[in-house]
């Protein structure tokens, strides 16, 4: 495990991240240290709703590229995490029906580069990530989204499930990948929508999939199960764009 | 670089390699060494039209793994190659009008592996890749294919200008992906058609799109120039497909 120039080491690097509002994806702390400063860092860690994961001296020794990280690592994110509201409010100042992309536990950082570089081609106006089981804004996600990091927001949530029922108050749509869903050439994909893309193993979870409004499938034609991740996300997509061009 | 158990190594084994029909990508040979055996190698080389590759000592102590090279070290494909009028003979065996991907220099087997899954789901008979300057089909593909190498043949071809050339008098059209063709919706992509996909750095090669009867643009409506390779052929690949589905 290598995090480059994402991981801050030792207790006063971590609080200062922390206080700077710097955004840490996950915090590592090592099994019993209790004292003073390090509670502190977990005070602050839980105060932004970091996770927080407990481990043997032994993996942060490991983790560590310093030597020194006084039983406290922190994996900060490359890029500032937006928020939904900044997400709509870009579909707002463009005068578009919003149009988002919602992952659902995409887990290897090449696929959710590629899937933001897809929302940015394909004119979405940002894209949800869950806090948990899934990767995070870093230095492979910023390389493999060829730049689109800069354009394309991306919001973190705790629960998907919860803002996809907050959205459809505001009059959004969506829907999910599953190949046992309706043709997507039939389904109407205009207007404000949300597409949900679940993870590479296991697809969108029940209880996501549950909220969603129509369930689209690809067309599969050949002797596999699914498609890669990210090109599931952008066949799906371009069929939102072809929709909306009409 | 590592090839894990596709690297062959040492004059024995790798001279047995070529005799027994085994598809090797790549020779790669000690400068200087003109000794009887690694003659015979490269004459064997030559006479399968594998690239031949002359490198120093340290090179070649570095990619060993065994450490005894004795100069010669082969790298030998995860998978069989196919020919070209084995992909049209199954086309015709399935009584569809042909529909291949001809990839122009894909380098990155994550792509290539991606690509040929999608050409499977997509319900492409087969994948042609160049010779040279492209990724060939090692143990990376075949993983990140999620097995659709053992389903989609894929071939390699020395001149894939030529090839082009050749099934163009079959009666295939074929149909290049670039940005600054016509939107692709507005083509018309049924009957037998190959789908030509450019490499991630420079696209298609003049040579190649000069042989294509359509350049078709992905529309792209965002700040950055072009998808990932591999999500750009899922697009335009299931662009084929909604229109021969109709």
């Amino acid at each position: 495990m290598r995090y480059e120039e994402l991981t801050i080491e030792g207790r006063n690097a971590v609080l200062e991240a922390f206080r700077s509002g710097k955004t840490v994806d996950k915090l590592f702390v090592q099994d019993g240290c209790k004292d003073g400063p390090v509670l502190s860092i977990t005070r602050e860690a839980r105060k932004q709703d970091t996770i927080i994961q407990y481990v043997a001296k032994e993996r942060l020794d490991q983790m560590s590229e310093t030597g020194k990280h006084q039983g406290v690592i922190a994996m900060a994110a490359a890029y500032t995490y937006a928020s939904v509201e900044e997400i709509l409010q870009a579909a707002k100042d463009r005068k578009e029906p919003p149009f988002l992309f919602l992952l659902d536990g995409i887990e290897d950082p090449h696929n959710l580069g590629a899937i933001i570089r897809t929302a940015n081609l394909a004119g979405a106006h940002g894209v949800i990530i869950p806090k948990h089981r899934a990767a995070g804004l870093t230095a492979t996600v910023a390389r493999t989204s060829a730049g689109a990091l800069n354009y394309t927001p991306v919001a973190k949530v705790t629960n998907l499930a919860a803002t996809i029922e907050n959205l459809k108050k505001e009059g959004m749509w969506f829907v999910c990948a599953d190949m046992a869903g309706e043709l997507m050439y039939r389904l109407n994909l205009t207007g404000p929508i949300g597409l949900v893309v679940g993870s590479e193993g296991s697809g969108v979870s029940r209880l996501v999939q549950e909220k969603c409004d129509m369930t689209a499938a690809i067309p599969m034609k050949g002797n596999l199960d699914s498609l890669n991740a990210s090109v599931a996300a952008g066949v799906l997509a371009y069929e939102i764009v072809r929709q909306r061009m009409q």
